[in-house]
């Protein structure tokens, strides 16, 4: 079956500092035509930070989308054309003033495909180093070093509602499970 | 630490079918203010469908943002004020032609939450029956039934990227090693 939708035109609605609105017009595979609005975004990094001692680090920041604290791995957007595994370095050094000796892919996370272009690029850090936590001038975040056993119970409860950090977190168990961590 | 951001003002840039661009001012913990592009969405439905010979039901369809098609579970968006539960069988049904006798909530996914504020739900659907499919008019995909190790291992290699996706497989893998279902 032929599901291929082929971009008649597209406009940009909005371009911001975050993400862009763009309306796309498509041919769909019965020969008719349809709206679709499409988020574009330059995607992003989660890195899932264990410790020796089976603790990984938690962020916790206000999401002005939910208008509330969420609970999440450090992250950040990756800027046009730079490197994932540059970007997770950077990020958890940043959120959490740690450095890793090592960066293990978890692979990649497309968070809503039905209208968002988002991908998001996941790491499991290990081998971690105490260095200076440095934030962006607006950031304000919490770090939380939490037992792994306890992020779990988290995901699975619905304390922690994140995406990327439910991932991370469910593919770590996994491995873990399978001793490859 | 206070991590809360006040909104101080908020304007609509764009008002589509699927979601609402926002853009706010808000002001941050330091006294400072600061702009948050937000996309507003009535929130969506996932559900992971378990059929008697541990198969599940996956649909593969062209998202328009990655220009290629993507493997999920089916799910669609929620109408404003809509009950998920309606949401999720309603969407089932319509995707796959399946009905089933019992919907197990398996919590909450938030699907990027530096910019995004939709809520998905995610259930697990057990005790299938065939009944007919009925998809929108602009809707073309294809139904893929697959056992359910598969799906686990195409999670755990990277070919669904999928954030339902991945979440509700990965879950649904936790309970079933726990027996739970």
């Amino acid at each position: 079956m032929n599901l291929e939708e082929k971009t008649l035109d597209n406009s940009v609605v909005y371009d911001g500092k975050i993400l862009k609105l763009v309306l796309k017009d498509v041919l769909l595979p019965n020969g008719k035509t349809a709206k679709r609005e499409v988020v574009a975004h330059s995607g992003g990094v989660g890195v899932i930070a264990l410790t020796k001692d089976d603790e990984i680090l938690l962020v916790k920041q206000f999401r002005s989308p939910y208008e509330k604290t969420v609970i999440e791995i450090p992250a950040g957007k990756k800027e046009p054309g730079e490197d994932p595994l540059e970007c997770g370095k950077r990020e958890l050094l940043e959120e959490t003033g740690f450095t890793a000796e090592e960066f293990i892919p978890l692979g990649e996370l497309y968070p809503s495909p039905g209208y968002c272009g988002e991908i998001i690029h996941l790491f499991l850090a290990i081998g971690l180093n105490k260095s200076n936590q440095n934030l962006d001038e607006d950031e304000f975040l919490t770090v939380l070093k939490t037992p792994f056993s306890k992020a779990l119970d988290m995901v699975m409860s619905g304390k922690i509602c994140d995406s990327k950090t439910m991932v991370a977190i469910l593919k770590t168990a996994l491995f873990k499970a399978n001793r490859k961590v």
